[in-house]
């Protein structure tokens, strides 16, 4: 049967988890395309699957997942992509143990009010490729289930640990109990990161595109580290400022 | 005089500035926003202003160049933000002297087929920032000139010189000659980051997000160069990639 009316109830349902809202309130959200569906593994719990009718009918595609197709303009609603590959999954948010995460050997990522959801994904994937145990997202960030975000992790969303509405704070106590020494990106750091030797726990904090890190943030991390810049732009993108400080721990 | 109407032709005129076909016929394009027009300097020269209706009401803007005040509604078509502040340039193209700019000491970055315009703007503002002499930007990319490209720059578009449809293999070989030695960022090289010794010289070269560079632009590179990853990533993103490298250029 191929859900053909936008009234139906499934859809509409699915409709509702492209606002922040409805995730919020049922723990579910969109994962959308091939490859991003593939990346979900066993470590996430998938509720249903949505393909378009073109897709059923030029792919086999089986699943032991409950799979509804649906008629192609209804797709292209439910896609947030120009060009929708025709596959979109519904996923349990997975809940994780901070405080397990933190036992780890290894680094971390803090974000403060990450806004922007192309910066908040890019980090998460460059975690990713320099083996961070966990990305901590501050309350107030970009929500880290919207579409944008998860499409630019390319992925790796679902090969680490991404923590959200955390306390930065809170998060530094803790860390702070299991030995991890906390690095904030700041642009009045005395600190350049070519001097700085990170220890095998370590974790860096990156702050808002436009503000930088908070006082209080900056106040209670163990050392401000700076990028240092020769030319005349103020500042990097909060994405590329996270990329080489974790390069630069990965490497040691 | 205030422009009411979309029937105006100046209005229209600057409405067609959207576009990239008019921006390569005219030889203009517009920026927008108050920080990034008080960036224009005096390197590039300005046609016009736009000034919205309520921003002529609440701010004192005194300039020599022709001033257009436009009602908000119009302002708004012309502007490519959600929020606009109420200016736009428009602004003169410049040419540049490619080997005049490769005489200097320093490094260059070249960019093959970047198709994200926020991807092409961050690395111009990296670039800017770890003081880059020049970008020159493939055939094939996304416009340099396009609103998002120029607002991911953060005002760096304006500070250093960035050349586009440009053929990367005639780029190389102006290089050489310039005895610039080129590195391609590739996911199959052998060297790694750090064990790359820069010479004062040097450039950099970035590909396309999906497929990297070109067989072609590899096999005309002095040296394949890939960043150390530990992770279950594939990839990073092209912005992070460059930054990284251009950081490890800088620092020397």
């Amino acid at each position: 049967m191929i859900i053909e009316s936008a009234q139906n109830k499934t859809f509409k349902e699915a409709m509702l988890l492209k606002e922040k809202k409805y995730r919020q309130q049922s723990g579910l959200f969109l994962v959308e395309g091939q490859k991003q569906t593939q990346e979900l593994g066993k470590d996430h719990n998938i509720n249903c699957f949505f393909i378009s009718k073109t897709f059923s009918q030029k792919r086999q595609f089986e699943t032991d997942i409950k799979l509804f197709v649906i008629a192609d303009p209804l797709f292209k609603k439910l896609s947030s992509t120009q060009t929708p590959q025709g596959i979109i999954a519904v996923v349990e948010k997975k809940s994780y143990d901070c405080e397990k995460i933190l036992k780890q050997n290894g680094f971390f990522v803090i974000l403060e009010q990450i806004q922007d959801p192309g910066n908040l994904g890019t980090i998460i994937r460059s975690a990713d490729a320099f083996g961070a145990k966990g990305v901590f997202v501050s309350k107030g960030s970009v929500d880290i289930y919207c579409d944008k975000t998860i499409r630019s992790t390319m992925g790796s969303f679902f090969h680490i640990p991404v923590i959200d509405e955390i306390d930065c704070i809170d998060i530094m106590k803790l860390m702070k109990k299991e030995k991890i020494k906390t690095f904030a990106a700041s642009l009045d750091a005395k600190t350049a990161l070519n001097d700085i030797i990170f220890p095998e726990k370590s974790a860096v904090i990156i702050g808002n595109e436009s503000n930088g890190l908070s006082f209080e943030t900056q106040k209670n991390a163990d050392e401000l580290v700076k990028i240092e810049m020769q030319g005349s732009a103020e500042s990097l993108n909060a994405a590329s400022a996270a990329a080489i400080i974790m390069y630069k721990i990965a490497l040691k």
